[in-house]
């Protein structure tokens, strides 16, 4: 049987054995749910930049340039990591150069991983059906806020270590733990989350809308995979 | 309303600002609870160290030496940190001078704060009452299993946040999940910990009664608190 764990925060990931393994990507509000989104609406691809710096430099090259700091757009970018920046009609076709205050560092920190995807509630079942068909231990690693612990990507964590039970043994204690606190929110995930710091921090930026989008459940079958610099559709 | 953190690894401890709030260390099996065993049980005081090789410093100056790493006892110790080597006919009018593996680093991370003290099951009520009584923020400090997150100081810290709920604020989303999990937890708490990797751990190791020694609520009063170089019985 594999093994599944959870690293709660960036700053825990040397505690992982990532080379061995694939790691999911987990930033609920809103980088990672974005990311499927995008690809979902055809994007060709998305490059991850851990600077704003570095993304200003795609400038005026055909790129769509997307910038979050503290969960508002960066001044002078496309847009930041509202979903509803990722529809079909912004992003088909184009390729998005995107940095984010903690979704990006966490892929960063992940590259050296077997492989590195990307999770979302709307492309959970996808993403496990995948997982459950490789035969190697999933690292799931949330984003949090800063390198703080977050409710929303361990809650995710839970939801995906609760749909891999049969193929997949908790290996840690941080599993354990965030398959008992989905649980706990599953009967009413929304409400559930509605007590998280960055929901809060969210409601202050009057995006409520973009929190009801990301707890969506099974709206699209896109994997997005890291392949080289950038984010692609995975071909199943 | 004051404030409650919780502080997942020591790893973390960083993101907290201890300098402004009470430190409460946890490392429940098994430092934290032979910590105040042994203080209830008369030992004047307890200087934790970081290294078995400080430790070892203090040999022939009468003091008892305690040193803990992976679980046992080091080579030509007196003891480790098992709850029955604190016994009063053991360290009644003694000083120990101990080092273990998480627990200790863990207090040497917290002495900034404006003050130290050290939970257990055994003294969680006095515990509680105390931080009641005072006009100061809360950070728990979960001592975990090599910088990684655990269960048993977590339920712990959970188990302090739901006792201190009229008194103390919720201030981050590692004190909600706390919670939640201590409530998941707490209609049987030695069978929801049986899952945790340090119980399985301890159990190879043939020490059950000392897992359940540490689960026992409320069987001493005393609070060891942080002392210049050393943790002592609280005069309330």
């Amino acid at each position: 049987m594999n093994k599944i764990s959870v690293c709660l925060s960036p700053a825990l990931i040397h505690l992982h054995d990532i080379r061995n393994g694939i790691v999911v990507i987990i930033d609920i509000f809103r980088a990672s749910t974005s990311m499927c989104y995008g690809l979902a609406n055809g994007a060709e691809g998305i490059i991850p930049v851990a600077e704003v710096s570095t993304c200003a430099i795609y400038k005026d090259h055909g790129y769509l340039l997307a910038a979050e700091r503290n969960g508002e757009v960066v001044d002078g970018f496309d847009f930041g990591n509202s979903p509803f920046s990722y529809v079909r009609e912004k992003v088909n076709g184009k390729t998005i150069v995107l940095t984010t205050t903690n979704g990006t560092k966490a892929i960063h920190l992940s590259r050296e991983a077997k492989q590195v995807v990307i999770g979302s509630f709307l492309n959970i079942t996808a993403l496990c059906t995948w997982l459950q068909q490789q035969e190697d231990d999933v690292i799931l690693v949330c984003a949090g806020w800063k390198d703080n612990f977050n409710l929303e990507d361990t809650v995710f964590a839970g939801a995906v270590i609760h749909r891999l039970k049969s193929s997949h043994h908790k290996e840690d204690d941080a599993a354990i733990a965030a398959e008992n606190l989905y649980l706990s929110a599953s009967e009413n995930l929304n409400h559930f989350l509605a007590q998280s710091a960055h929901s809060n921090r969210l409601k202050h930026l009057g995006i409520q809308q973009d929190i009801d989008f990301c707890l969506q459940i099974d709206t699209i079958e896109t994997i997005p995979v890291l392949q080289n610099d950038r984010l692609i559709a995975l071909k199943n």
